[in-house]
């Protein structure tokens, strides 16, 4: 047996004090049509290029949340996350409309729940209000991951769709009534089971959130039966599968409490095929239905598990498999 | 005057416990020549492709600092940092063979800077041994970032060169004797210039390491005299005398101080220009040449600051500017 070290981090005062989502058009047409604080008509939203209507959308989420948390920029210490596009442009350059610090972070769609992570960490050392965000774009990872979408490319069944939106964050030291916190935490590991194929991530990341899951577990005693809920980022349809499967041969049955960030957010009908994907999935989901279940006292303990894929097309392209990561945080009301 | 708020961390127990470094060909044909753990005959390094052998130097200076440390994979909580690659896959991909938790971190060439800040948090929280690592390779940054290595693009007296390297740091919550700690950390915001030559990026960046360096000596009211040192990352040379104008003009002069990592790396007669560029720049020349003399004592006190240009070619294709970061250290003995 390998030597075994405790992975989970404990934080005692990262308060969850509000949450702010900007949502593309197919998303709010989905299942949580009116959960979203800005819901847009057109995902150019009013810009020449794709990119720059996600960067748009990251200015929006990372003001709005400040706004309606009843802050001002100056408050904010640090503004935190990331977003697919190469070197994490529409991240890096809506900060620069901050007087915050900044630090961008990138796990893919995992970086939500790895945002939620360092942010805990800056205001358990002292800051005193930091904002995580992370977000994607249909139209902007289309044409860097994939293909340009004027090809019109069919879909393999097993894809998901990469979600359009951005959802943040405002994490503070200072607590406040009827407020949710982030309790603990786990840093998940990289996973790589081998898989080749870059339509099927579900797949691919499965592992590593059933890795993430199993260590939190074993770190903490805790067991399924102590939440409400676990939800995972983007696993799709096909993903959870795997993962109630994998849980299962370890020993823990998580199938009447999972549910997945992406698989949720479309109807069958919106043609999803394993539902959403990308590091909107579990920034949107959280931000709206979560955080008001938490808040309403609906749900009092849950897990959030980010997962991503950590490759790139060029990796894709000589021949290298998918490795995944799952960073799982715990939030109690 | 904008409302102030104070963004200078302070660490009590993150120990610098060991570093360790792979440097280029010409890199260690520099003038740190000899001061490398490995030094590479061959940038492939055995590799069939150039981001393969990136990824190698990652794996063996991730593995090399927990060798030299006296430490087991087992003993490592997490490792993080990043590459200048699209989706961070050096660091990904190399942090597969680790048993410890990973957090990908992207704030271009200031990342090795980042990842000391966000490893100084999470020791502070609990997590005993982490690896901070970063790096670049010249061959892959070139042809991503900028022209096929083929076509021998004539390159303008402005531009720096992409250094090849990586360096790995353990820190840890445990003392030891005559171990280096950081003591303080300022989280550097997005500046932007409006600067748009992306082959002049030491203009780009310069203004945001005058920014995070006269906040951190407003934060604490430090002074240039408190240090034995103050090392930039890449601003180049250029870069490093529009610093010192800048600083110059907020009443702060540094010219006796500053130095910059990539603008002393290599000979004047090896032709890059400016001098040394990426992430490796700051990774290799902490780790081998300061690290070094803080341990003989030769210095007692010094600033590292992480200097990094947050475009993408999508965003300069696209008509952007060049937004800047720079990420300060205090590392004393």
């Amino acid at each position: 047996m390998d030597y075994y070290k405790n992975r989970t981090l404990t934080f005692e005062n990262s308060y969850i004090i509000e949450g702010y989502t900007v949502a593309g058009p197919k998303e709010n047409d989905g299942r949580y049509k009116g959960f979203f604080d800005l819901a847009l008509n057109d995902d150019m939203f009013g810009q020449n290029t794709f990119e720059r209507a996600e960067r748009k959308m990251f200015e929006h989420a990372i003001d709005g949340v400040i706004g309606k948390a009843n802050l001002e920029n100056g408050d904010v210490d640090a503004v935190l996350g990331g977003d697919l596009l190469n070197q994490n442009v529409s991240m890096s350059f809506s900060a620069r409309k901050q007087h915050a610090g900044f630090l961008g972070l990138y796990n893919a769609c995992a970086t939500y729940a790895e945002s939620l992570i360092v942010g805990s960490c800056l205001v358990s050392n002292g800051y005193e209000n930091v904002v995580c965000v992370a977000g994607s774009h249909f139209s902007t990872a289309e044409r860097q991951y994939r293909y340009p979408l004027e090809l019109g490319v069919l879909r393999s069944p097993v894809t998901q769709w990469t979600a359009t939106g951005v959802g943040a964050t405002v994490l503070s030291n200072q607590s406040a009534v009827g407020v949710p916190k982030i309790t603990r935490a786990t840093i998940g590991r990289v996973v790589d089971y081998g898989i080749m194929d870059v339509n099927n991530m579900g797949a691919a990341m499965a592992p590593s959130a059933c890795d993430t899951l199993v260590t939190f577990f074993r770190d903490t005693n805790a067991c399924p039966d102590d939440y409400d809920v676990i939800y995972t980022g983007d696993l799709g349809k096909l993903g959870s599968d795997i993962l109630l499967d994998l849980a299962r041969q370890e020993g823990c049955d998580i199938s009447s409490k999972q549910h997945d960030c992406g698989a949720s957010l479309y109807w069958d009908e919106q043609q999803t095929y394993q539902g959403g994907s990308g590091a909107a999935c579990s920034a949107l989901v959280f931000n709206s239905v979560l955080l008001g279940r938490l808040r309403r006292g609906e749900y009092k303990k849950i897990l959030l598990l980010g997962t991503g894929a950590l490759m790139s097309p060029t990796t894709s392209f000589q021949g290298d498999s998918i490795p995944a990561i799952t960073h799982l945080v715990e939030v109690c009301i």
